[in-house]
């Protein structure tokens, strides 16, 4: 994995060791609702954090993404300069089954 | 229904009025949760307000409760002096099927 970045690797932690009120929290905002939303509309490891249609600034992008990452919603890594993503799916809905589809449905 | 009561009676909302936002900010607050679970292991219109084991104040009680009413969750109606409460459990889990579940499971 190339990692050349001059930021530190994110951490992650997986969903298995988050509990169901910090998913929830994670999942209200509704920024965090829409990088979600889009993520699953793409393929992984597509999409740079610059990427997403939302009205935040820098910062506080990438504070909802260490949310995200903390939630154990998204991954992250870095390419050379690039910092991308991928929902972490499959593993979510193993732990909170159907919580993620409530979400994606977005009504 | 007796509402003899000096309070207003309490506003309510469906949860099909509810976004999947709301109703996920409504159940991720700690104290919230703590309610809804012991709302959902007594019977309907069995619990006061004040018979809740949570550590806040009367007026954040009072708060957590026009937010449960609001998301769809709770529905409350007075018998005389006192505030009885259930859980919209089934018409809650017809509008975001599983989450409920996910909040009772408490991990």
């Amino acid at each position: 994995m190339a990692a050349t970045g001059h930021r530190a690797a994110p951490e992650h932690t997986h969903p298995d060791d988050v509990t169901v009120a910090n998913a929830l929290a994670a999942l209200a905002d509704p920024v965090r609702g829409t990088l979600v939303r889009e993520l699953a509309g793409s393929a992984d490891w597509t999409r740079t954090c610059g990427s997403f249609d939302v009205p935040v600034g820098k910062a506080a992008l990438s504070h909802h993404f260490t949310v995200l990452r903390a939630a154990g919603l998204v991954e992250q890594r870095d390419e050379g300069a690039r910092r991308v993503n991928r929902l972490r799916r499959a593993e979510f809905e193993a732990r909170f089954p159907g919580l993620l589809d409530l979400v994606l449905r977005g009504d």
